[in-house]
């Protein structure tokens, strides 16, 4: 019997990933679970809600409180945090090296250390050189950030925001499993006891 | 030295509410805390944030989400649950009640006889005879519901919606200890946490 999966659908500028994507991993294999990094654009998952900016910049109460509740959660999770100058980030070239880099062993440590980079380091991912020295550091070659301007690459990640919003997706971070949602970073452990039921 | 104190800021058509209303109490006790009730209406609150309806009706994807969550929620804490057929409901008259019995010992019983009544036993709490019902239910008068309407009663109600949108609220449940604000049944955790340092 293989081990059940639970997919992790992230956008690379999403705060509330942030403490997930750091965590997921480590927290599905306790389990014995699988987990499926599913990166997506929220931008047009947004603005099918009407939104054209993240509602964080669109409802100030609700920015507000999200910086400090990031804050809080990081210092209780033990993990470094520092408010991006920039929000949202561009996430578009980073999730595309992802698509492209979907099949490698180092797809994990390459979503944790842009997420690092942005949210720890300060850096803008938007930037290639950014993604570069990431790849570099986890030992990867530069093939990904290449491939990640080619049409396949392109057309998967359409396909994968199509599909989130199949599921009903409207946020992020948000956990699948089958067809069950679970959003928000505060729901990672339901999704894992419905994955491990 | 006097427990430490706890404020859960709430309205009585929020269902995210229900849970952290019939579980606060006894999960503050047990720590030591006191709990605060802080009733106040979402909509002026929401209709701050551009809002004339509730987020969960304006935005269908939110919403559908929601009912589903609160199903598996409310699974999981133990608690009755029936999606209500009138959403949200007119929480004015429970609010004003609520205000007019905030010094007596009935106002955790009467808060959480109406949750009940509203989502476990499908119950329309906008009407005066389903809140008499509450009232004695739990062994108390009439006269909270007759004080109700009161100027006074009204007008602390008023206030305590300025001291929520002071204090950044915009939603609920929401927690608050001194300044310190968290959204959400599923930062109460997180709220107890921070109100026993």
């Amino acid at each position: 019997m293989s081990a059940a999966e639970l997919s992790l659908w992230f956008d690379f500028a999403s705060t509330y990933s942030y403490p997930s994507v750091m965590t997921a991993e480590a927290r599905a294999a306790a389990r014995g679970l699988r987990l499926r990094w599913r990166p997506v654009l929220l931008g047009p998952i947004f603005a099918a809600q009407g939104w054209r900016d993240s509602p964080f910049n669109l409802y100030p109460a609700k920015g507000r409180y999200m910086w400090r509740d990031l804050e809080r959660i990081c210092a209780t999770e033990g993990l470094p945090w520092r408010q991006p100058e920039i929000f949202p980030a561009h996430s578009l070239l980073a999730a595309r090296v992802s698509v492209a880099g979907r099949e490698t062993p180092w797809l994990g440590d390459f979503v944790r250390g842009v997420f690092r980079a942005q949210f720890a380091d300060g850096s803008d991912i938007a930037k290639p050189e950014t993604l570069a020295a990431v790849l570099a550091e986890i030992g990867a070659g530069g093939e990904a950030l290449e491939a990640a301007a080619s049409e396949p690459v392109k057309q998967t990640l359409r396909a994968e925001v199509a599909e989130a919003q199949r599921l009903g997706l409207f946020g992020a971070p948000s956990f699948t499993v089958g067809e069950e949602l679970f959003w928000g970073h505060d729901r990672m452990a339901a999704a894992l006891d419905w994955a491990g039921r």
